[in-house]
């Protein structure tokens, strides 16, 4: 069989893995969508047959072997994407031995209740038991797959391909000083914005047809997509040609749904700018859920948020809800919506401050990974730091460590792909104003195209042809720093709060 | 191994192969309701994949020895009940050669496409090739399955488990004259409705609220199920939790969103009735369309279309549509619901003629499948027949033999059972009448809980515990016959018609 045949077998291979992790994709979004409330439970073993399925597949040894034979061996540069990309895939799922899946499946099955119940019942202890044995099974976890500087990296490494903790600890190390340190000056401005015209009511029909117009003008094609309603907003789908975004409508807050729908469009515009000839296969996916969150941040954050598009939007908006916005100057609901406010909850959390959450749960799961910090102290080492980080201290661990629910599932390693994003964001973000010197008179204009072209070009169209470290210093021609971040919103923030 | 132990096998190899079946059937249902639609050519090659896994799932040897070492040597009836079904679809499935699995599919996706093409120009030559190529294969897996009295006979096994075209004829021809006289004697009537006034303008949204609230008062249970829109209406799902009704909305006509609704609420209390215990097993399954269609046209017309239960609700009816219902007495718009009329398309017929559409329609597809029919003779075949049974002659094959589906999917031995279930649901109806003597006035005063109990009790919970034949006789004491079907029309229609 020559290279190119085996090949041919590789994709067919994992093509039909796409095609059974996209149909739990499906059953997840659907789940969380428009199944009754009752379907639940079948759900459940429906997605866990079609996973271990799933398993199974990316397991069989002969893919295994095919992946040793076409190693080094392929014809072009896609194929050896493919390649590399389903040997770092399959790598990791042999190495944990089925027992440890298992057991991270059924611990985090009964984390996820008691830490729901903990939360509700503001007691820590609740939790702490499930919460120590799963940070036990990811140990485990990690020292199966293998790492060369920190136990933590190979548990990172699932979320944020390549990437180390020493990578992610110098970046944040840089950060975490003058980011404070302008959240102090902001809170010792005399000049504050006031937010509180976007807690007035908007209707949740109007929303609804505001939002998703909202995603059109920035360029989501809902011919090739949807924006459905879940409790927490999220991006999924079928490749590029079956995009699902979902968000959700507060009609005593504005935004919630505007700021969320932008978001998660932001994210949909990347999966509708892959490539659709790779769709399942490594070469067709994006490459980090840091470069993920890069797409979305600057779509919410840069764009959304900025004083040229809502010179272009905000007379629509006004019309949208007259009763809430009629009286409001652009000015003044230009501030509201960039009022900066240290607070407790990471998913409330402005673009200045949300930072500073990230960093303070990064260090905390390190800590917890490495064994230096014990389970017990979790709640008082959250709190000190948030003391440290923020200046305020949470009066109950529901607004302290008991927030998210990513520990609960043994999701170590996910919260800094957070940061990341922000950061590739601002990075990516100087690096197109550089590129496209009236952006900002284009974006005034509700003209999107150089910007969606930009991207296309320079992220979407490699899926995971580049890691994400490599893709950003192609593109920037600088490795990740949290420079242009810090620059970006120093010169957004100042004048807002009137700081020299 | 204990028999016990293998058993318990058998349930975990039949309950994955349920939740594949049921995922494909939920790509199915996203594909007809929610899905962009760019998503199609990506949501076929799932549905390949999984159907694919599926038939691999079915056809392995090591079900086969299980199924062969259980067969008579079961603890208990339900065991039974899944040995001996599991046992059938088994060796069907195991007969049929891959290679003539995959023409069958390769050629039913042409054929859709000429079938559609064919019927939009009205040129049934356009068809022709591959209907003939469709029934020549269908007729080589019939004699794949094999067959002891009829060829046909393989094929209609497969919608309708142990029915035999002899039987179906016989119970046709015995229904054949009385239905066309009746109908003759209708078309000769000197009283008759008008329905001019279901075409008036009925909107959308509050059709939607309507019949949502249709479907509830006869009680279907929305925690466990939902209603949603497609083209063509259909009842889909994941067990009995977990239902999805699907209706279409026509703002000039009433009936199709309403007795669609009642029609697909029908077969969805069948699936809400069906033992949860006993879900992804035969045990927990509709034991026959026929008796499917049984149930859906027993809430549509018995009840749906009666007088008692527009009593009961015209008045809220008239509330929902004041322009178009406000000035049109109960009795004439009862009469407007239940106007007999001879006419091309099946799916439009009233209660009377449908019947005799598909009588029309299985002596054709008889006759193709014996040979006894040329293909290139069927249009006029079916004109024939047409003129014969309903009295009129479509102006072209579009009315005509080009009007329906099936056949371009190769779903020959699919029709009879639409019949099966309009007799089926009149003689349980007999049953049902003398069980709940006060029926009238239960219906009349909006409570069905006696007659959904009495479907629980007597068919839903039986799932295939008893192929239709043998429940039919069960519940109502003699076989399947056309009598009560004809004694239930001619007692309705002909005070409608002022008929002695």
């Amino acid at each position: 069989m020559t290279a190119s045949t085996k090949y041919e077998q590789l994709l067919k291979h994992i093509r039909e893995l796409g095609h059974l992790e996209s149909s739990v994709a499906l059953l997840d979004w659907d789940a969380e969508t428009y199944m009754p409330s009752a379907g639940i439970e079948i759900r459940s073993e429906q997605i866990a047959t079609l996973s271990r399925m799933s398993h199974e597949k990316m397991t069989e040894p002969a893919l295994g072997e095919l992946l040793a034979e076409l190693e080094g061996n392929t014809d072009d540069d896609d194929a050896a994407t493919n390649v590399r990309e389903m040997k770092r895939t399959y790598d990791r799922a042999v190495k944990v031995p089925g027992r440890l899946v298992e057991e991270l499946a059924r611990t985090s099955t009964r984390a996820k209740e008691t830490w729901a119940q903990a939360r509700k019942e503001r007691k820590f202890e609740l939790f702490e038991k499930d919460l120590s044995r799963l940070i036990d099974l990811r140990r485990e976890y990690a020292d199966a797959i293998g790492y060369e500087e920190k136990r933590y990296d190979a548990l990172l490494d699932e979320y944020e391909p390549g990437m180390r903790a020493s990578q992610v600890t110098a970046v944040f190390d840089s950060l975490r000083g003058p980011l404070s340190e302008f959240v102090q000056q902001i809170a010792d401005a005399s000049q504050k914005p006031d937010p509180s015209v976007l807690h007035r009511h908007y209707p949740e029909a109007t929303q609804k047809l505001w939002c998703r117009q909202m995603a059109e003008v920035i360029g989501f094609d809902f011919k090739c997509g949807r924006i459905d309603i879940s409790t927490h907003p999220f991006c999924s789908g079928t490749g590029p040609q079956d995009v699902r975004l979902t968000t959700r409508y507060e009609e005593d807050f504005f935004n919630a749904a505007t700021f969320g729908t932008l978001h998660e469009a932001g994210h949909g515009l990347y999966e509708q700018g892959l490539p659709t000839e790779h769709l399942f296969t490594p070469r067709g996916e994006a490459t980090s859920l840091g470069i993920h969150e890069s797409q979305s941040r600057m779509w919410e954050n840069m764009i959304g948020r900025s004083m040229p598009f809502w010179k272009r939007y905000y007379a629509q908006c006004q019309i949208a809800f007259p009763d809430a916005l009629g009286d409001v100057p652009l000015e003044k609901f230009y501030g509201a919506i960039n009022t900066v406010e240290p607070s407790f909850i990471r998913v409330e959390a402005d673009e200045v401050t949300y930072n500073l959450h990230i960093i303070l749960r990064f260090e905390i799961e390190s800590d917890l990974i490495d064994g230096t910090l014990a389970v017990k102290d979790l709640p008082a080492a959250w709190n000190q730091k948030m003391h440290d980080l923020l200046g305020i201290t949470p009066a109950h661990d529901a607004d302290g460590c008991l927030q998210d629910v990513h520990w609960s599932f043994g999701g170590f390693g996910y919260f800094p792909t957070y940061a990341l994003g922000n950061l590739y964001a601002a990075q990516f973000f100087e690096q197109v104003r550089k590129d496209i010197p009236n952006l900002d008179q284009q974006t005034e204009s509700g003209k999107f195209d150089d910007l969606l072209g930009w991207l296309r070009t320079n992220i979407h169209q490699y899926g995971s042809r580049y890691r994400a470290a490599e893709l950003a210093e192609r593109v920037t021609g600088k490795p990740l720093s949290a420079e242009p971040f810090l620059n970006y919103i120093r010169a957004k923030f100042s004048p807002i709060y009137g700081l020299g």
